[in-house]
This record gives structure tokens, sequence and C-alpha cells, in this order.
């Protein structure tokens, strides 16, 4: 099996290419490449197949995209195995390995997802942009991190957001457990982000995200933080579509949030290709090692 | 730069083979490499080398290891980039590698590494034994893991143990923290290992790592522990030799330890090959991202 490594602001995937669709890939193959120590590491993978291939994994969206003449289709699962329908670091480093292997050709390219056909554009420094689609704020909520409340405003960038502008270092703030959501409407739970505003228009960020904990990066997030960041400058739909740069643990975000159409960009880097063993593929695995029980052994400590 | 990935017991290794070596390896460039998520990951970097052409990273022990007539060389680095003499989990890794590769002949193979040369054989079973050298009791010494003290034997097997053996379950002690070491002489500190004993003669183990933290697995650690499960068995230099089974989290170790060569045995995994991306190598760095400074921001969570 091939692959390729490469990340988005240190949000991490392992690529496998599949352009006939004729990978087998089942969520404890996924976990035990996924897994960061006995396996290659990352957090999903995002698999490459043309969008009329893509099988059941993409449900009816390989079809649709297939027909709108979108060749190709991100396959994108989290590191446990689970499916996921979009991830905004992920799709550039998607799109930044069809553009390297001459699979696609940039400068702008439409990618099928299981969230629908994204376009993504390439400009001359290589950074990636990639449309994230609208974002709506839909209430106000709070949360608990350890000791400290923190409010802000609930935002929808097709999964839930609370994004938190606050006065002190985002670095103060405990996520090294999940934030108890005390107020507003999350029946699904929602990402968490915390984030201070410079006098630059750029914002520190800092994000817990619902199933993951505390990531490097996250596209989505940095969305909902953007559109934080504009209500706090009363500038949020009054049509001036400013773009915020969002300082994430894992490098720089450029977001223009937007109802219609939230712009996200940021750099794709491939770290490294080759080939996964044979025989490690098909060994019977000891003991169950997913990453997340892995996980929870050194968080332990 | 060729590399491949594989681990022990879950304590993973970016092999990198430079039999002629010609590889200028900085330390930037292996904290790079061992970056989670913004390189490949691991927990170190093996670098293969033959012995009369080892260079200066090698100090005088490549020569010394070539006139001996041992071939290959274990260039060992830490995921920061630093030097570190051995590590058993690494050394039945890098043998995996020559004789997959054909680069040697099993079943027995000497190694030079920067503690000497170093013999490891290997099994019908695929697993790898190493004679991890002597270990030695140094006395007896004591540490505070959280609210709660431990106590056990001070064991040096090269670098300096302390392997408290304890009646609850190893889970229950936090090891979230470096264990504040309260008595005994540890003038350069101590890996700390808390241990179990079952009525079969296997032990559970978890360890902190002197400045690598909680991990997965330790070579070391093991050869330790069963210095320590030999003592509470009366059968330390008795010379009954018994092998004792030790559990990491990361798979299991069997130890056979001695004052003269202690055995250090357990499997040793391949996982993918492949080639790190030049542009990403050539590419001058964002703001300094070693793995520690990572870690410690996902660590504050």
């Amino acid at each position: 099996m091939q692959f390729a490594k490469g990340h988005g602001t240190g949000n991490d995937f392992v690529i496998l290419p599949d352009p006939e669709g004729q990978l087998e890939l089942s969520a404890r193959t996924v976990a035990r490449i996924c897994d960061r120590h006995a396996g290659l590491g990352g957090d999903g993978v995002l698999r490459v197949v043309r969008s009329a291939v893509a099988g059941p994994a993409a449900g009816d969206w390989g079809r649709r995209a297939a027909e709108r003449g979108v060749e190709w289709f991100m396959d994108y699962r989290n590191a446990d195995g689970s499916i996921a329908e979009m991830c905004g670091n992920g799709i550039r480093v998607f799109t930044r390995y069809l553009i390297d292997t001459g699979l696609a050709n940039g400068p702008e390219l439409a990618i099928g997802t299981r969230a629908g056909v994204r376009v993504v554009r390439e400009a001359l420094d290589g950074r990636l942009t990639v449309d994230m689609g609208p974002a709506r704020i839909t209430g106000r909520g709070a949360a608990r991190l350890g000791a400290r409340a923190v409010s802000g405003l609930a935002v929808s960038v097709g999964n839930p957001h609370l994004a938190c502008v606050v006065d002190d270092p985002v670095a103060d703030y405990d996520l090294s457990a999940a934030p108890v959501l005390t107020e507003g409407d999350f029946p699904e739970g929602a990402n968490v982000e915390i984030l201070r505003l410079a006098d630059d228009g750029s914002a520190q960020m800092r994000v817990y995200e619902r199933g993951s904990g505390v990531t490097l990066s996250c596209g989505t997030g940095a969305v909902a933080a953007a559109v934080a960041a504009a209500v706090a400058a009363g500038e949020w739909l009054n049509g001036a579509e400013r773009t915020w740069m969002v300082d994430v643990p894992g490098g720089r975000l450029a977001v223009t949030p937007s109802d219609t159409a939230s712009l996200l960009s940021g750099p794709a880097v491939i770290v490294a290709r080759g080939e996964l063993d044979d025989r490690w593929l098909a060994e019977a695995p000891g003991p169950a090692r997913r990453p997340a029980a892995v996980s929870a052994l050194l968080a332990i400590g």
C-alpha cells in the first residue's frame, strides 16, 4: 500500500492513493496506520480516489461529484477509523498531494467530499485556500475550563463551535480535560475555541476538539474564531469581509468568514512518500491498541 | 533521504540508511523528522551506517567496532536531536531492518553502539534478544509521584533507575509529571519504574523516562524492573537466572537480568519504507517547533 504523509498547520494526515477505488480500508486498518507509535501516525487518513469509483464509503457523494465532473474525492477518516465529512486542513493537504504528483492541475480544483463539492485554490506562494461554506451564529453559550468559566458565541461551520474571546493569554486556559458546556444549545457537543485578539487584526487561538482533545490546529475552529473576532469588532455581515489571521499552535491560518462562503487559507506540506510494509499490514493485531486507548494510557501518565 | 519506520513494543523509530556515512544529520533535522505532527514522527532516529565510516557522531566507537570486525553501527539520536548511547528497543528494530533488507545476515549479529558492541539474536518466531550488559544494584531510593510516595531499588543498567515494586494496580500511580526523587543517590536523575508482580512470574510495569516522560516501553527500565522482581522473589544472583515477562503499555518483553549480561527479548517490526520529501527537508523552518515544545503545548492542554 502506497502512502504519503503531510500536514497543514500541524494537523497531519496519512494520504493513501487509490485512484481506481480498489483499496479495502477497514476502520481497524485506518486506526493501525494512524497509531503514532505502532503505526505511521496521523490525525486521520485521506484516501485519494476518483469520484466515480469512490465506493460505498463515499455514500452518494461520490456519484454526485462525478456527475458534476469533479474527478477526485476526499475519503477522510478519523484516526480511530470512523468516517468524517470534511476537514479544512485535510483538504489543503489532499490538494497539495494531487498537484505535486500531477494527478490534477492547479491552481483551482474542485474536490468531492461528504459535505459536498469544495473548491480549493493554490496561490503563487503555495498557500491553499478552501471554501469552508457558510458560517452561522446560532446563539450564545458558556463553558467551564477547569476552574474558569468562559462564554462566547455558538457558531455552526457545518459542525458546532463555542468561540470565546478572552482578555488574558490563551495559554492560561486549561484545555487538558474536555470543557464542560454549561449554557447554550449544543445537543451534539461542540468544539471550544479560546481566542485573544491583537491590535493588528490577528488572533491567537487554542482549541479543544470534540472527540479529539486539544489539537495543534482546527480549520472549522479557525472559521468560528474569525466569526467571533468579526462580531467583537462590530464587523460581522457588514459587507467589509475582513480577513483575520488566526495563529494556532501549529501555525498561521487566514480566514475570511462569511455566511455564504468562508475562506480558509494556509500552508500544506508533503513530508514523505513510501510504502507500508505488507507483512505489517497483514499481521494479526496483538491486544487491541487503538490510538485513543494508547493516548489514554499516556494521558494517565 | 530514504527512511524506514519501525517499532519495538511501541517504542518507535525513524531508520535512516546511510551505509557509506554520507548523511549530514543535524540535531535540527532529527528533531524535524521526529516531530509527530509536522514531521514523520518517532521516539528517535536510528542512522544505519558502516562502523568504519560512522564519522564524528560515533566518537571513537565506530573505529573500535570496525577494528573488531563489526560491520554496522547504530547511530542513535533522541527525538530532540541529542545523542544517545544505546536503546534496547531501538537496537532490535535496527537489527530487524538489517536482516529484512539483506544488509546483514542473522540469526546473530554484533552491532556497534556508543555503549560498545552489542550482540543481537533472532529467534525462529522473529523475536530479537539483545545483551543489555550488566545490571547492578547501587542502593535504595524513594520518590514522590503526585501525592503518593514509593520506594524501591536503585539499579544501574548503564543508566540509572529507581525500580519500585507495588501492591496495587500500576494504573493507579500518577506519572503525568516527573517523579520527585526524594531519597537515594541519583546525581543525574533516574528513570522510575512502577511494577506489580503476578503469580505467574510476570510483572506489569509503567515507566517515567528521565527527559522523555511517560512512554509505552523502556528496554533498560524492563531490565531494572526484572532485577527488582528477582530481588523480591529472593532470586537475585542465586544462579537461577529466571526470565521475567515484563508487560509494558506497548507490549510484552522477556528479561533475564544478570550482573554480567542481561538479556532483553521482544518483537521488532518494520511498518513502512519510503523517502522524505526533498523540499520539506530543505525548507527553512517557521517558528522553532521542536517536539518538546509542541508536547508542552499539548500538555498544557
